[in-house]
C-alpha cells in the first residue's frame, strides 16, 4: 500500500471535516479528526471490499459508525472515495440535506442510524451473524466506536455475544481519544484497561497508535487472519488531531472551528488535493445462500379448547418458517416462556439465543434486518423496556423487525409487577410508523404473526400468558389497522372495546349481562396501532356509551387511544385499566382487583344503563 | 463462628424454601437453594450488622437481592432471623400477602424492587456511594446476583462505576449456579471467565465454593479488609442444591416441587429445627452526617430576555442545593448540555459523574433515594429511553427520583432525530404515580424543579435546548397538576393548549392572529401529568375548538391526553404533533416542517374559524 497516497487522502479528509463543519456552524470535527487514519486505512488500505456503485450488494463489507457524531468523517471518507461531491459536503446538517447531523436511514452509505451511543456494535453483531451463519458470505463487518460509549452496558452485551458466536468476521475499532463531551472519559488514554476488559470478554485485541498508518494497516491484516473470535483494534488517538490549537483540548466537543480560525487550521493540515480520490477494493461477487420457500399451511386449533397466545406465537413461527426463508428468531433466554423455542425445533439454524441482554438483542435484530432478514425477537413484554433506546433508533434505520412481548399485564399472576408488561403498549405506540398488535385468541395471533412477517417496519406483538378460548376460524383475516365486532345486536346498550386478555373477559361479561337481559356489543381491537378509529366509531353509533378495557396502565395504551378517537363526539367513554398498584396473586384475582375482569366490566356497564 | 449452627440454619432455610414454594404452587426454589450458604453465611456469620427491629436505621448494612426470583430464600432468611413467621411464609405469592413473587417496595426487609434482572448492583452502587461520600457511614452494601443476569449490560455499567468510585464498602456476590431459565448460561461453571472479566473491570475478586460455609465466611472477611475497590465473591454453586433429583438439572427453573415429591426432598435435606433462629450482628449506632439547610432565594431572570429552560434547570439546582441538603445530582456525561454542571459548581460533593451509562445512573439514583436522598438525574430526553426498565422498576421501589431530560423534540435542530426526545412524554406518563412537568419558560422551570424536589415519587422534567422568552414573574406558583391561561378574552375563538417550546410558538401565533383581528386563548399545560383536565375543559368552554400542539410524537403525549380528556364532550380537538420523519435543520425550520410552529398553529386556527 502506498502510504504517501494514504497520507494525502487523510489531508483531504481533514480538510473536508473542518470546512464542512465550519460551514454548517455545528457538528463534531474534533471527534472526526481522531479517527481519520483509522478509517482511511480501512477504506483505502485494500482490505475493505465494497462496490460503491452498489452499496447493497450482499458481498460488500459493512462499516458502521457507532460513534455517529463523527459523521463529518464518514461523509469525508465517501467524498474521498469519489461518491459525495464537495457541494454536497457543504450542505452538512442543512434542512433537506442527505448529510444529517448523525447518520439515519437513507444517509448515503450508512448501514444504520447511529448517534445514540453504544448501539453500533450490536448492529454489527447482527450483520456478522448473518454473514457467518445465514447468508454464508465472506463479507466482514467493521464498527467504529468512541471511548465515551464504551461506558454503555449495551457495548458489553454486544462484546459477549460477538465472542460467544465466534464472530471472526467482525472488527471493532476503538477510537480512544481520551476526551468525552465534558472532560476525560473513564479511562483516559489508558489503553491497557481496554485491552484487559476486551480480552477478558473473549476478543482478540490489537493495540495501535491510531495515527500511525502503518500500524493501522497491519492491525486490519492481523484481524483478518484471526479465526474463531472477533478482533478489537484499540487505538490511541488524539481528539482534534492535526490542528494544534484544538488537539487533545477539553471544551472542543461538538464545536466547529469559527470561520476566522479555519485558514490557520487548514494551513496546519497542509496542502490537500481536494479532487483526490482513491479506489476501494472490490467484493468477490458472491450471492447469499437463500433457502427455498415452501407453502404455509393454515393454523389449526380445536375451537372448543383454550390456548395461550404466547404458545400460538411459537406455533406461528414453526408454521411460517418453511415458507419464509428470511425469518430469523432471537430470544432473550426465555424461549420456553415466549415459545420462541418452537422455531428452534423446526429451523435451529435460524434461531439465535441472545441470553439476558435485551439491548443487544434489539440491535442484532436491526442488523439482521438491514441485511435483508426478517427478525422476530422475543422476551417478556416488560423487558422490552430494557431496549427502548435501541427500538427508538430502529425507527430511524428503517428497521424491519418484529418484537414479541409475552406475559403482558397483571394477568400473568403470581410473579408480581416486575414481570408485568404494563407500559409496553405506550412504548411501542410512540414509535413512528409502528404497528402494535394484540391478539385475543390463538387463531388471530397466528394470523397477526403472519401479517407482521409480511409487513415492512417495526411491529410489536403482545401475547398473553394464560390460555384463552378460540374465537375465530382458520379462514378469518386480520388486516393491520382493522377490528372485529364479535357480539352485536340492535338492542346493544354499550360498546365494549377490548383486546388480548380483556377480550375474553368482555365476552364473558356479555354472556353474563345477556343472562340478565342486557345486550352489549363487543369489539376486538387487535390492532392497537394503527387503531381502526373508523370501525370503532361506527360500532359505537347506536349505543349510549363506550367502555374500553385493557390490561395496561391508563396512559398511552388502548384506552387513551380510543378515548382520543372519540374527542369531538359527545359519546361517553369509560376507561378501565390498571390503576391500582399491581401485586402477586392469581390471574383472575388481579383482573378483578384492577376492575378489568368480566365482573368489572359488568359493574361498569350497569352504571351506564 | 459456629459452623454447626450455620449448617443447622441452612437446613431450616432449605426446608422453608421448599415448603413455601410447593404451598404457593409457583416460584423459584432451585434458584433459591443455590444461594443458601452464601446468604446464611452473610447474615449470620457475624459481619452483617443490622438492627432487624429498625430496618431503616441509617447505619444498618444493606442487602439487595438482584436475583429477585430468589425471594423464597430471602423470606426464609428473615424467617431464620426470627422476623417472618412460618404462617407468613406459607402465604408466599398469595393475593394480599406481603411476600410477593419478587420483592417490591413494602416487602419486609427488601431494599428495592427486583425481578427485572441486572438492576440490583446499580442500586447497591447508589447505597455505597451514599455511605462513602454523603452520609459518611461505615455501613456496607451487599448485592446477590445470579449468573444469567451477568449477561445484562447494566451490570457492567454498575461494575465500572463502582470501581471508578473505589467503593470498598460494596460487595457483589455472584451465585454461579450454571443454569438459566432455559439451559446453560453463557459461561456455565467457568468461574475463570467471571474472574477475568471482573478483575479487568477493577474489582477485587474472591473465588469460592458457594456451599463451603468456611470459604464463604472467609470471603466476606477478606472483602471487608480490602480498601480502595469493591469486591466480588464469585461462587460456584449448584442449582437446586440439597435435593439430589433436581440438583444441577435443566427444566427446574421457576418450578416448585410437586406436593408428592416434597417429603423425599425434605428427607434429603435432613432434620431441620423449624423454630431455630440466629441473631444478627448489630450496627455501630452512628447517625448520618446531614448538612444544614439554608434559605432558598427566589429565581431571578430579566423579564425582557430569553433563557433556555435547560439552563434554568441548572440555575435551579444551584439555587436550591443549599436549602435542600438531601439533593444529589447525577448526570450522564452531558452536564454541560443539561446544565447539571451548575450543581457541581456550588456543591461538588453532591454531584456524581455517571458517564455514558444511563441504566446504571437510574439505578444509582434509586439507591440514593432509598437511603433518604433526593437524586436529580439528567441526560438528553431521548437517552432516558435507555433506562426505561430501571425507571419502570423504580415505581415498584417507591423511588423518589427526579429525572430531567434536556434537548426535547425536533426543536433541538441540526443534530437530527437520534438526539431528539420524541417518545419521552409517553414513557414517563406510563409510569404509575409519576408527574411529568414541561416548563415553557425559565421562571416556571425553576419553580417546577423546586416542586419536583419537594414532591415524593417519580418526577420527570422536560427541558428545551433553545432559549424562550420569560413569561412569568418570580411570585407565580406552579402546582403540580395545574395549568395557566396566558391569553384570554371573551372574543376567543379557539383554545390552544401548549407546553414547553410550543408555548412560545402559541403565544407568537396569538400575537399574529390578533393582528388580523382573531383572538385565541392560550393555555400552558406545564403539568402534562397529572393533567389539569378540569382547568383545560373550563378554558375550552366558550371556544369553538381546541388545538393541542406539542413537540413529541402523536401517541402518549400531551395531545392524546388532552384529546382523551375531551371524550364525552362534543368539542372539536385538533392535535398538532411530530408526524413527519424528523431530520436535521434549524430549530424553526423543523418546527415549521412538522406544523407545530406559530405558522402551523395560525394555519390550523384559520381552518377552524
Amino acid at each position: 500500500m502506498d502510504l504517501d497516497a494514504l497520507q494525502a487522502i487523510c489531508r483531504r479528509i481533514r480538510h473536508d471535516i473542518l470546512t464542512s463543519t465550519t460551514e454548517a456552524g455545528s457538528g463534531h470535527p474534533t471527534s472526526s479528526l481522531s479517527g481519520v487514519e483509522l478509517m482511511a486505512g480501512l477504506l483505502f488500505g485494500g482490505l475493505f471490499r465494497f462496490d460503491a456503485d452498489r452499496p447493497d450488494r450482499p458481498d460488500n463489507d459493512r462499516l458502521i459508525f457507532s460513534k455517529g457524531h463523527a459523521s463529518p468523517l464518514f461523509y469525508a471518507l465517501w467524498a474521498a472515495a469519489g461518491k459525495i461531491s464537495r457541494a454536497e459536503l457543504m450542505t452538512l446538517r442543512q434542512f433537506g440535506s442527505p448529510l444529517e447531523g448523525h447518520p439515519v436511514a437513507g444517509t448515503p452509505f450508512a448501514e444504520a442510524a447511529t448517534g445514540s451511543l453504544g448501539q453500533g456494535l450490536s448492529i454489527g453483531v447482527g450483520m456478522a451473524l448473518n454473514a457467518k451463519f445465514l447468508d454464508r458470505l465472506p463479507y466482514r463487518t467493521y464498527v467504529l466506536l468512541g471511548d465515551s460509549e464504551m461506558a454503555e452496558g449495551s457495548v458489553w452485551e454486544a462484546l459477549e455475544i460477538g465472542a460467544h458466536y465466534g464472530l471472526d468476521n467482525l472488527v471493532a475499532i476503538l477510537d480512544i481519544n481520551r476526551l468525552g463531551q465534558r472532560g476525560e472519559t473513564l479511562y483516559g488514554h489508558d489503553l491497557g484497561v481496554y485491552d484487559r476488559k476486551l480480552s477478558a470478554f473473549g476478543w482478540n485485541t490489537v493495540l495501535v497508535d491510531g495515527h500511525d498508518q502503518k500500524q493501522v494497516l497491519e492491525a486490519y491484516a492481523a484481524a483478518e487472519a484471526v479465526k474463531g473470535r472477533p478482533t478489537a483494534i484499540i487505538a490511541r488517538t488524539v481528539k482534534g488531531k492535526g490542528v494544534s490549537f484544538i488537539e487533545d483540548k477539553n471544551g472542543w466537543h461538538g464545536k466547529p472551528l469559527p470561520k476566522e480560525d479555519l485558514p490557520r487550521a487548514l494551513a496546519e493540515i497542509g496542502a490537500a488535493d481536494l479532487d483526490m480520490t482513491l479506489p476501494l477494493a472490490q467484493p468477490p461477487g458472491l450471492s447469499a445462500q437463500a433457502g427455498a420457500a415452501f407453502a404455509v399451511p393454515p393454523p389449526d386449533y380445536d375451537p372448543k379448547k383454550s390456548y395461550a397466545t404466547r404458545k400460538a406465537y411459537g406455533d406461528a413461527l414453526a408454521r411460517l418458517a418453511p415458507g419464509h426463508p428470511d425469518m430469523v428468531v432471537l430470544d432473550g433466554e426465555v424461549s420456553n416462556s415466549t415459545y420462541a423455542e418452537d422455531m428452534k425445533k423446526v429451523a435451529p439454524d435460524r434461531f439465535f439465543e441472545m441470553y439476558v441482554a435485551e439491548q443487544n438483542m434489539a440491535g442484532v435484530g436491526l442488523g439482521l434486518s438491514r441485511r435483508g432478514k426478517k427478525p422476530l425477537c422475543s422476551t417478556f413484554a416488560a423487558f422490552w423496556s430494557r431496549a427502548f433506546d435501541q427500538i427508538r433508533m430502529a425507527q430511524y434505520s428503517a428497521g424491519n423487525v418484529v418484537y414479541c412481548g409475552s406475559h403482558a399485564g397483571v394477568s400473568i399472576g403470581e410473579d408480581g409487577p416486575s414481570q408485568m408488561g404494563l407500559e409496553d403498549l405506550a412504548m411501542f405506540r410512540a414509535i413512528s410508523g409502528s404497528a402494535v398488535l394484540y391478539p385475543g385468541d390463538a387463531m388471530s395471533c397466528e394470523r397477526l404473526v403472519e401479517a407482521a412477517v409480511l409487513r415492512t417496519g417495526i411491529t410489536y406483538i403482545r401475547t398473553t400468558r394464560a390460555a384463552t378460548p378460540i374465537l375465530y376460524g382458520p379462514e378469518e383475516t386480520f388486516p393491520v389497522g382493522g377490528s372485529k365486532v364479535l357480539r352485536s345486536s340492535g338492542a346493544d346498550k354499550v360498546l365494549v372495546v377490548a383486546a388480548g386478555i380483556t377480550l375474553a373477559e368482555a365476552l364473558a361479561a356479555a354472556d353474563s349481562l345477556a343472562g340478565e337481559g342486557t345486550a352489549i356489543r363487543v369489539l376486538d381491537a387487535y390492532s392497537v396501532k394503527p387503531l381502526d378509529e373508523k370501525g370503532i366509531l361506527a360500532a359505537a353509533e347506536t349505543v349510549a356509551a363506550v367502555v374500553v378495557v385493557e390490561d395496561h396502565y391508563p396512559e398511552g395504551g388502548l384506552g387513551e387511544a380510543v378515548a382520543a378517537a372519540f374527542a369531538g363526539t359527545a359519546k361517553k367513554v369509560v376507561r378501565l385499566s390498571v390503576e391500582k398498584m399491581p401485586k402477586s396473586g392469581k390471574p383472575q384475582e388481579l383482573l378483578d382487583f384492577e376492575g378489568i375482569s368480566r365482573a368489572g366490566i359488568v359493574k361498569t356497564v350497569k352504571t351506564l344503563l
